[in-house]
Formats: C-alpha cells, sequence, structure tokens
C-alpha cells in the first residue's frame, strides 16, 4: 500500500492518528543466506597469499607499539620479540586463531533484535566515524550530539538494518573523553538494537562494560557489543586500539580485528599483494585476542579501498576494491571466523549518482563475498568524512535489496506458477489470474523511498530526485518515532553512571 | 593523467593542437571472464524449470500469429498444430536448438572491433528503442534523427562500449518506413563498432542485410549484425518480429530471441514461474530459428522487470529481476547457448542517485550472471522511455568497472608484491616504494568522469553532481569526435541506396 493510497483508505484525520498510535516499528531478522558465496578468486591464488602472509609473520613481523604485555604474551606464545617488533614463527598465529568461535551470538536488550555473527549470516549496522554531517536543509558541517541522536533514531526506525552501530557521527559539541558516555547512552536508550563499544581509550571501553552490566543486568558472559578495533597497518597494532581489544576479550565481548588500508599507500599497488597483508595483519590480531582470552569472540575485518594515484584521494566501490572484498572472505572462510566487510562506501561528497553506483557495487559485492557483519550499510558519504541523513534512508532503503536476494529462489508448486502458465496460456495477461491474485502482495521487494510514479504525476509533484525524496523521508521517520519502552530503574541508573563520570573529569579535547 | 595535467604538461596552445590532432579513439576489446560465472539457483530448482518448460510447450505450445510458412515449418519439424496454437513434442524444441552455435564472431567494419559473442565473453551495447531524450540543457523531448547521430558518436567515443547498437533513440522526426535507412546509415558511416539490424518489417531486415552487403563488399555468410526479436510474451511469436528473425537467419545473421517480459503482467508473479515460461519461449524462438537455417547464430535473449503491484509500473535493478537474470543464464549454459540479459536500468526520470543504484545492480548482475551481449549496457532512462545523454556517459564509464573485474586476479611474482612487503615493513608506507612505482600506472581502474577532488577544490569548481559532471563530459566527446575514414566509393554507394530506397516510397508514420 502506498502512503497515498494509506491515506485514501485511513478515511479522515481521526483514522490517521489510530493508524500512528498503532504503528509498530518494523526491524527485519538478519540475513540468513541462501544463496552460495562467490568464490571469485582461484584456490591457487589463495594458497600464495596464505603463504605469503606466513613468510611476513615470520620474516618481517608485526609491530606491539608501547604494550610491554603484549610483548610478553607473544614471547610466552612461542613468537620472537626484538624491540617491539614481533616475529611469529610459520604456523603459530594460525594456530592460536583455531579458538576463535566460527559465529557467536550479540545479544541486544530486545531479545528480538539480537543477531547471530559468522556462517551463513549477515549483519547490516550503519555508517561509523564520519566528524561531519549533510543534509537536512544545511550543507556540510561538524557533527553534533543532536545529529548523534538523529542518526540513532533513523537507524532504529530503518527496517533492513539490524544493528545500531558505533560512532554514526562523531559528537564535536562533547569533549573527547566523554562522548563516548554519551554515544553509549543515546544507543542504549534510543533504540533497542545491538550496538559497538568505545575503542579510543581502554578506560572508554571499560566504561561501555560496564554500562551494558548496568543494562543487562549482569552481563555472565554474553556477548553484547562488537567493536571496531583497527589496524595502524601496515602491519603495527597501537597500544590504544589493543588496549580496548584486551578489555573486550577479557570481558568476553567482541572485537572486529580490521586492517584499514587505502591500497598503495598502507599496502602494496596489487590485489594479491593487499590481500596478503590484510591476512597476516588479521591472523596477528585474531591470534593476540586469543592470547588474552581463548575462546573470545573476533572478527575477521578488511576496510580496504584504492587510491585515485594522481590526487592520492581514497577511491570507492571500484574493481580492485572488490577484488580484495572477495578474496578477503575466501581467506576468513578458510580460517572460519566471521568476516566484516563491505559498505555503503562512495567518495562522492552528495548523494547523488556517483554515490549510488558506488555504493550498490560495494553491497552487491559485500552480500555476495560472504560478509557477516557489514558496517557503513547506510549513511557513508565523501569517503567517510561525512554522514549524510539522506544517504542513510536511500541506503537503508536498498539494503531490502540484499535480504531478498539472499533468500534465494524456491521452486516450490506455488512458486513454479503452473497454474498461472495454464490459466493464462499465449498471448493473455497475469494480471488477475488466481495465482498473481494469491501472490502479488509479497512477490516482490518494495522500495519505501523510490519513484515509480507516472510521469505527469512526477512532475506535478516537484520532479524531485531521490535526495529530495530522502529528505523528505528523513523527516517523516523521525516524526514517527517514539523511543522504545525501557525499565526506568535501568535508565535511571544508566543516566546516574553518565552523570557521575562526566563530573569526575574535567573536558578535554584531545 | 588528468585532464589538468595534461593541460599543464601540455605548455601552450600549439601543444594541445598537436594532442587534439594527434587523438586516437580508445577502444577496449570485448570482455574475456577470467572470473566464474555464480551459480545462484540450485541445480534442483533448474531441473524442475526444465522438466516445467517442456511440459508448457508440449501442453499449453506457443501461437505463431499470422504466419502460416512457420505453422508449415513446425508441422514438418514434428509439433502439433491447431489453428495457430503450435504444440511442442517434449524434447523436440531443445533438440532442435542443438545446432545452434554456442559462440559465434559478429564481424564489424573496423576487424579491430570484431566481436566474440558466447562462451565467456561479454559484449556491451548501448540503450535500445527510447522514443525520448534527457539532457544537454533540455528536458524531456521526441528524440529525433540528429539525436540519434548523437548517441553513435557518443558511443563511438566510449572506450568500453563494444557494440554501436541499434535503436539507440526512435528518430521520430524521420517517417516510420524509412527511419531505419537512416539509422543504419549513421551506424555505418559515424561508426565503425558493429551494430544491429532493422525488425520492424522484414522488408526493413532485407534493407539492413543489403546495406551491409555494400558495406562489407558482400557477405559470404559473414555475421555482421546481431539484431533483437522480441518475443511478444507470454508464448507469442508475431509475424513481424519472426518474419524479420527468418531473412536473418537465411542471412546467417544473428538474433537475440528474447521474452520481453514485466514479471506480474507478461509472466507467473514468481521467478521460477516466469523462468519456465522465458525457457518455454526461448526454446521455442531459438528451434524455429534452425527450422528457417541450421546453424544460424542466434542468443538466448531475457529481458525482464518486476512490477510495482500498485502502480504497475516496471521497476528495475530488484533483486527479483536479479535472480531471474542469473537463473537464465545458467538455463542459458545448459543449452549452450550465449546469453544475453541485464543492462543499466532504471525507473528514475532522473540521472540520479536512485537510477545509479537500480543500474548498478543490474550491471554487477550481467556481469556475474554470464551474460554475454549486454544491450541497454548505457544511457537508459525512465524504464526505457528515454536516452539521456548525461546517463549515458556515466553508465559508460561505470562498465569499466566490469573490464576489470572480469580479467580476475593475479598472483604472478609482481602481483604477490613481497619486496614491496619487505621494504616497506611495519609504519611505513607504499607510496614511494619501488614496487609501487613500477606498478601505480596501470594498478587501479580510472573513472573519466567521478569526481575524487579535495573538498574545497570541488566546491570551488561549482560542486558539481555527477549529471553536471556528466553534461561536461558528453561536450567534450562531441568535441573530440572525429568520423572514422571509409572507402567513398563504399560512402557513395550506401548514400544512393538510402536516398534510392527513400524516393521509392510514401512517407509513412505509422
Amino acid at each position: 500500500m502506498t502512503e497515498a493510497t494509506a491515506r485514501r483508505r485511513g478515511g479522515g484525520g481521526a483514522a490517521r492518528r489510530a493508524e500512528r498510535t498503532a504503528l509498530r516499528i518494523e526491524c527485519a531478522r538478519f540475513i540468513e543466506r541462501n544463496i552460495p558465496d562467490v568464490d571469485m578468486l582461484s584456490d591457487e591464488v589463495l594458497d600464495i597469499v596464505e603463504v605469503n602472509a606466513e613468510t611476513v609473520l615470520e620474516e618481517i613481523g608485526v609491530a606491539f607499539v608501547e604494550n610491554p604485555a603484549a610483548l610478553e604474551r607473544w614471547r610466552l606464545a612461542g613468537a620472537d620479540i626484538e624491540g617491539e617488533r614481533v616475529r611469529i614463527p610459520r604456523g603459530l598465529a594460525r594456530r592460536l586463531c583455531a579458538t576463535a568461535p566460527s559465529r557467536f551470538t550479540q545479544h541486544a536488550r530486545n531479545p528480538e533484535r539480537s543477531v547471530e555473527i559468522g556462517g551463513r549470516s549477515l549483519v547490516l549496522a550503519p555508517v561509523y566515524g564520519p566528524p561531519f554531517v549533510r543534509g537536512q536543509g544545511g550543507g556540510r558541517r561538524y557533527a553534533t550530539m543532536e545529529d548523534f541522536r538523529t542518526f540513532v533514531k533513523l537507524g532504529y526506525m530503518s527496517k533492513w538494518l539490524h544493528h545500531s552501530g558505533g560512532t554514526v557521527c562523531e559528537p564535536t559539541d562533547i569533549a573527547v573523553n566523554k562522548r563516548h558516555l554519551d554515544m553509549l547512552h543515546a544507543h542504549m536508550t534510543l533504540s533497542d538494537k545491538p550496538f559497538m563499544g568505545s575503542v579510543t581509550e581502554p578506560s572508554r571501553a571499560a566504561d561501555s562494560v560496564e554500562m551494558c552490566e548496568i543494562l543487562f543486568g549482569g552481563l555472565n558472559d554474553r556477548t553484547v557489543m562488537t567493536s571496531l578495533v583497527n589496524v595502524n597497518s601496515p602491519l603495527t597494532f597501537d597500544a590504544t586500539m589493543m588496549g580496548a581489544l584486551e578489555v573486550y576479550a577479557a570481558a568476553n565481548q567482541a572485537c572486529i580485528v580490521s586492517p584499514f588500508i587505502v591500497g598503495g599507500a598502507m599496502a602494496p599497488v596489487s590485489v594479491a599483494g593487499t590481500l596478503t597483508q590484510v591476512l597476516a595483519e588479521v591472523m596477528a590480531g585474531v591470534a593476540y585476542s586469543q592470547l588474552v582470552r581463548p575462546g573470545a569472540p573476533v572478527i575477521f575485518g578488511a576496510f580496504v579501498t584504492s587510491i585515485d594515484m594522481n590526487s592520492g584521494a581514497p577511491t570507492f566501490g571500484t574493481p580492485e576494491a572488490a577484488q580484495i572484498t572477495y578474496g578477503a572472505g575466501q581467506l576468513a572462510r578458510r580460517m572460519g571466523l566471521p568476516y566484516r566487510s563491505a559498505g555503503a562506501f562512495t567518495g562522492s561528497k552528495l548523494p547523488d549518482a556517483q554515490a549510488a553506483y558506488e555504493t550498490a557495487n560495494s553491497l552487491n559485492t559485500g552480500l555476495l563475498s560472504g560478509v557477516n557483519f557489514m558496517l557503513h550499510a547506510c549513511g557513508w558519504l565523501e569517503g567517510g568524512l561525512v554522514a549524510s541523513f539522506e544517504k542513510f534512508v536511500m541506503d537503508a532503503d536498498q539494503l531490502g535489496v540484499l535480504h531478498r536476494l539472499a533468500a534465494g529462489v524456491s521452486a516450490d508448486d506455488e512458486a513454479q506458477a503452473m497454474d498461472a502458465l495454464r490459466e493464462v496460456g499465449p498471448g493473455g495477461h497475469y494480471l488477475g489470474c488466481a495465482h498473481t491474485q494469491r501472490n502479488f502482495k509479497d512477490a516482490f521487494w518494495r522500495t519505501e523511498l523510490l519513484d515509480y510514479k507516472p510521469y505527469e504525476t512526477w512532475e506535478e509533484e516537484g520532479a524531485r530526485d531521490t535526495a529530495a525524496l530522502a529528505s523528505a523521508r528523513v523527516q517523516r521517520l523521525l516524526a514517527e518515532y517514539r523511543e522504545p519502552e525501557m525499565d526506568p530503574s535501568i535508565r535511571q541508573a544508566l543516566d546516574e553512571f553518565v552523570e557521575r563520570k562526566k563530573a569526575s573529569m574535567a573536558d578535554a579535547f584531545l
């Protein structure tokens, strides 16, 4: 039913109001793929990459910077330590990785929203990290906590988004040492979907765990956060990120160990070379998480873009990025680890055609390459510098396409439709036949955004482009937003925790 | 080298002029896939579809309308004829299809531009059929012969486009019974890429063959046209299209036998049901081409979209269309026939984000589903009602992505980049290392359209969106266009043929 027909059938204002009160916030279950993964790279190429990655770990090694405890863990495990360089004998890292689970549950406070990460699943989470926002009448501007809350609300209202994410934008109006408290508070109270913890300081990771203990009434080793631990590529693990990983692994919280690579800058300018480095980095990081706590949930991450060799700008939705995403997925499956990659990536400054080409290229690659956790699945703009309100709802709509594709194709009696073929025959049409009447409501994925109107209607309504339609949809979703219910005592405890923590520190903006 | 650096290095006006004179029109060779096809549907589903398609042919049959000769051919082949209904015994159609080649060459007048259709190849051709054009400062308006020529020139200048296509737009200012002559003349003289023949009347197909005999100095059974023969779905073969097919098959010219389906209207509202009908229709059409001339080159076509059940509008880039495209590709491979499907499809009225999402979804599906001939690979807008100048160059740029993806991933010594990994090590960067210096020029696909500039530069230059960048590119390509050389006697003979034919008929607009 379109909005227009809903309005007509609704009758009057009273009916419309009743409909709004009864509004149910829909949320799709995480995707369970019923389609094959695409093995884009040959086994021969993957074999070479695996051998070379072991050579990298053994001969070149990785650096664990300003982290004597990590060096000691590695020494005890059998690595060769020289200064901060850790050289890992062939096979050791992979053996250590074997205790990491191939699949785990991330619990949400609303149990219906809990997600499985690994195996055949695909969990979709929004954009992460932009210092700027764009849209809703304003141009590009620094993000604020109010913008952050708006994105959390949009995520909660987005049917195809399974996860509330983490730093959906950087709330630059809040002190750096306090903003994680406000961000977590927003995810916990404005949404009931699962979320990510802070990684900018080990103490902030500890705060995240503590707030989750309040929210969930104790954790008992349940995994309730999946957090993003970037590798400082090439081959470097800094103390901040590793400190956060140590806190999370110890508490059985999930981390994504994610090389952050602009190909040609942080990795070799070739697909096989980049995959070699990605694999070496992930093996070292995942192995380290298992040294902290064997069995801690962890994800094989790969954030990889190519580079424009003229301007040095990172480029998105490119074929080389797709090849690496496919290859890393194959490597992750060979290790039996959940896989994070892809997203609604683009280098464009606007939610225009470039943004959509690049995004669609990457979303399709993500689905087919076997990604289990897709961060940045909506809202990303301008190489990740900008979170866009309009692009958030545009991408979120396209995520419905992935759900439908992943479901695969049925050939049960009803899907075979032989009764329809017999009923209609040569030269007829199927619009009114019995099979169509039985099935049309669910036959096709339906956009909640894109324009399919007759040309004349579209023109009369202002000849709006996708960005204009998206702007209207953002307004509608925010107007319809209702905060999910929460036990008042938990809410009070969270409020007090944040207040107390904030009062205990002076503001710091570094 | 960007345009900007080219300009700087060029020095002055003289150098720039020299550069323009020396301009070489680049054209990529057709794609030979070095990547696996994606078998999205299970063998079990395909088995059912194949059994059901035979049941459709045997029990329901197909209609060959107003075509007694066709009915007689079918009767002689062993089909059961009742009125215009042709019921084909189980297995007969598939057996007849076996004489069709799995791969053929379509020759171009410039032998470097000849294409192989079938096997691992992918040949890209532009939009076909729109009565309207949009862009270049004007809104939506009826297409003219001048627009047609502009699109042929743009196609000739588009590096990633292998084929000049057919009715790139309908030249509505030329009489219906004469426009095929002008269209073919334009493809033959303004481009040297392969092209399509007329199918709107058997006599116009015969004109197309005759003009090709002039252009190529006799054909001697060489295939020099690939033409689009739509099935009047469901299950109906009309005399016009079949008449054209008869002319082409007899002359060993290739036809695409292409069900034209808006799912839910011309086929059942399910993927398996639609595939069943597609397969039945293609088998009947291909079999018929082999009755006309065993061995005639022919392509398994599938033009399939879903429908918006609210408005009745066809919808594009949807997951159900993708599933059908994948499934039809698998069915075509099981028959050993070349496959035509996918394209730069969209329902959007503008070259905006909707257009690009839908297009990218379909282009990616086309590559991965094993399409061998992709019509509509650039320029399509508004459900095929409109050919857009801007979208033509936007899509044509994205076709470069497909080339690169299709090439696959190398793991030779240079691609392994172990020297780079050893040279750089932890914490370094690869921008200046020897491996990067050796490889950066060809390391990554490069757009000739999209924006990667720094934010401030982009803003100073007018904060242009993709459509605005595309508009500038259209102007640049047309300014750089030079007609390919042609033997003056052939040119004269073509001119005279068109003139004579036109003079022989009164204008008809039906």
